[in-house]
């Protein structure tokens, strides 16, 4: 049988340490159950005794019908003068009511010294006492040894010492943290091996990135012998994050023969990540292992024919695997192949040997070396091979436009004109916007909307620049390129011009065509 | 002594392979000049056979005055059909005029097989024929051994074999390729040390990074026993990206006890990484282990004043020694060291205790929040210093601008006109452009021309548009970036607005009234 790895999430505690972070009771209670379809083990809630929300969460979370995982709540051990039984910090983990306790101990001498200033012993004692107390209350135990490979390279002796506290007085598992997060694997490798030798209790890994290792830790960690891995999420956590479960669960499942997951759990590991990311509202990271938008992208001509003939030529692991698919951009490097295979992946059949398929790809070429790139706008790309294809319809009759923008004294005033042909209707609307690019879209939208009243469910999501022959300067050609979104999904399309107004105004009429095209 | 690690950059060449980037042969040429200054020992500049824009940086590269750096082409093996002498990609490496040579080579006997489809035998004569070839025309060779942690896995005997006749043909490096990016840091060293044993040519590392392990990988090869680690600033590269060197570096230098860089070039890290995110206009990672934003950032409450009192309590190095920097959210103290070390390399003396030092601090902390950055816009930076310490002085005062651009039919028109004071005089002129921003730029010149003929020496060479809040989309703020250069020199200015129009307009005067200060 496959040995199980436990996998036990920070994304609500640690991860939203974050800095850009905060997540509401409703974005906490919704990414729980993410978390238990995705087949997490240990999800942890929060700090019911430093964040007075994560009562209101642990309130909620008791309520929650979860299929698999159990929820932790987190805190410290007992303050240095309370007895255990009377300590506000562990009585508020209590009335958490969570199967699962975790809590947190000093390992490292220079912290005992200079952030907690109690004796070395009375350090042990504050273990021991808090881990037995939470125990006698029937709570499963999880001992996080905070600073744990820093304390262990300075004294081991003391390290270890701290550890078999928390053994003797119960602990169910213990946790090596490398909380400033600069350990390198091999460290991390020999030090839990040398612990796994001389406690008995299951051990676990908690990494920070701080030296870009804290994927690496956690699977050298689970080399030398740990059972338990902590992370968060897309490696969400202050600084430069926490162990991101994202890399670490395929590599634990694909590379080591182990089982953090089924098969089916692992399908869902892309979906997940891009939901976290959605409801943190942060930007996903496109060029994030296995779940990236990137991950299995191949732009060169050759490794597009070699991917098709042997995906392992150049993938270390089949996409599908953790939920990804593959993509080929369409670049300047690209050959037939690689449009055939988008064409594919749209629905719209090609076939090779065809007049028109030449068309497109000479097309294309032409466009790209005007400065077009196709690979982040799919949608442009369709929309050009479907007028060559015939299934594409013009939807209006552009006769002009007008962007003006003027600064008199201190003001300043977009305003643009445009004048069109739509359902047989000459169309002459004006619009003001923030800026010249804003008030053209304004304008686009309030002239067409009375016709396509579909056009309200979009809206544009994101909108970049970029300069192509920098050495021109301000007469340089310049690429825009869009994002939209409507209830279904988001699309990108692109414009190429010196003008940055017309560059802005072609991937503005590629992204509305596309939206009507759409169903 | 301690040992020293070979740097090889991959920025110019892997690293353009990132999706969105295409670099100018400017900005190749400006970052080749930067990393030399950060101390690389070897920065791959392209690929000349496969890239003809290639061919023209590696002219240009000749000129280059590098202190310590040598710029490598890259390229591969001659193909199957030629001898090595006729062989075209191998003559273009000759032809672009290197020290170094950078050839990499089939080691994974099913690439053998489905990507190059040659027999097995075949393949090694090809990796001899043309080392030995470039060994025969003077080149420092490096070979690059593709796939080689796949290809030993798969079948060992093989994979060496085709190190053995890189070695054998006089190759002066042997770097053991993660081309697929797969492998997991105990696995690479494993296999290291394996080949360690059995060749005795230095060995180097070259790492993806689809199993987030690429920084893992590196050190891992390194502590088994390489001395030369190829890698890209901030990590770019196809996919997940490359080695991030922005992360190597440090590891290696100040984790490992080796010299990759000295300590004053380490400094230079953080700029570094940051001009080559502004150059190749990516979005900087703020959670960048050791250059990051978020770095070294602590939250308000115990840990701040853990730090403040033991800072290695929460931070595993010391942040001045990459060049970053420690912020706490809650005071937002930023960059005042920076901006100290930046005047002072202008050769502005501030004195750090004086109020108008405070004042600039105050207003470039504003501006940085407003979305400005002047790492890469330094006369920018120096005009706001001049400003507050009276050495600047007002050349013209405007009155207002005004700019259309107008589309009727199928004709396109950018005019600009502009209203100033200048030498007592009222001028309103006005001027057609290609686009909007360069109206704009020729409308200013026309005005100010006749009282400021120098003007008439400077021109501008580049124009960067940066989308910042892209979530705003076309109502989005933008960063405008200008670089203009005159005989003596280039420099750069910045302006941000909501109006891409109102931020191009402040770079272009910040850019003009630099030059008017200049002698």
């Amino acid at each position: 049988m496959t040995k199980k790895i436990f996998l036990y999430d920070t994304t609500l505690r640690d991860g939203a340490q974050t800095e850009g972070i905060s997540y509401s009771l409703e974005d906490k209670l919704a990414i729980t159950q993410k978390l238990d379809d995705l087949g997490i083990d240990y999800i942890e809630g929060g700090w019911p005794g430093s964040n007075p929300k994560d009562i209101l969460y642990f309130q909620k979370a008791k309520k929650l019908k979860l299929k698999h995982a159990k929820v932790a709540a987190f805190g410290s051990t007992r303050h240095a003068k309370n007895k255990a039984e009377k300590d506000p910090n562990l009585q508020a983990l209590i009335v958490a009511g969570t199967p699962v306790v975790t809590i947190f101990g000093k390992s490292w001498d220079l912290h005992v010294k200079y952030a907690l200033r109690v004796s070395m012993e009375d350090n042990l004692a504050m273990i021991y006492d808090s881990v037995k107390y939470l125990k006698k209350k029937g709570k499963e135990v999880i001992y996080d040894a905070e600073h744990f490979f820093d304390g262990f390279k300075d004294n081991p002796e003391y390290a270890i010492r701290t550890l078999q506290m928390a053994e003797e007085a119960g602990a169910d598992c213990l946790v090596l943290c490398d909380t400033n997060g600069g350990s390198l694997p091999f460290e991390v490798e020999e030090i839990v091996a040398n612990v796994v030798r001389i406690v008995k209790s299951p051990i676990g890994i908690h990494a920070h990135n701080d030296a870009d290792t804290a994927v690496a830790n956690s699977v050298s960690a689970v080399k030398a012998g740990a059972i338990h891995v902590q992370g968060t999420i897309n490696g969400l956590g202050e600084r430069c994050g926490n162990g991101n479960l994202c890399s670490i669960i395929p590599a634990l499942n694909l590379k080591m023969g182990l089982e953090a997951l089924n098969q089916k759990q692992l399908a869902k590991l892309t979906a997940v990540s891009r939901y976290i990311s959605e409801v943190a509202n942060m930007v996903p990271n496109d060029h994030q292992p296995y779940v990236g938008l990137s991950a299995f992208t191949h732009k060169a001509g050759i490794h597009v024919s070699a991917v098709e003939r042997k995906s392992e030529t150049y993938e270390h692991i089949a996409p599908e695997v953790v939920g990804n698919h593959r993509r080929v951009l369409v670049s300047e490097l690209s050959g037939k192949s690689n449009i055939l295979f988008l064409a594919q992946k749209l629905g719209l059949e090609l076939d090779p040997n065809k007049p028109e398929t030449k068309e497109i790809l000479q097309t294309v070429k032409e466009l790209e070396h005007e400065g077009y790139q196709f690979e982040a706008a799919e949608a442009s790309l369709e929309i050009l091979i479907k007028k060559a294809t015939g299934h594409h319809k013009k939807f209006f009759d552009l006769k002009g436009f007008k962007v003006i923008v003027e600064r008199r004294n201190e003001e300043l005033v977009s305003e643009a004109t445009i004048k069109l042909f739509v359902g047989g209707e000459l169309v002459h609307v004006a619009a003001e916007g923030d800026g010249p690019v804003n008030a053209l879209d304004s304008a686009l939208r309030k002239g067409l909307g009375k016709f396509y009243p579909q056009l309200a469910e979009m809206h544009l999501v994101d909108y970049k620049v970029r300069v192509l022959n920098t050495g021109a300067a301000t007469a340089a050609k310049v690429r825009v390129l869009i994002e939209s979104q409507d209830q279904d999904k988001i699309w990108a399309t692109v414009g190429v011009s010196e003008n940055i107004i017309e560059a802005s105004w072609k991937a503005l009429v590629d992204s509305i065509e596309y939206k009507l095209l759409k169903k």
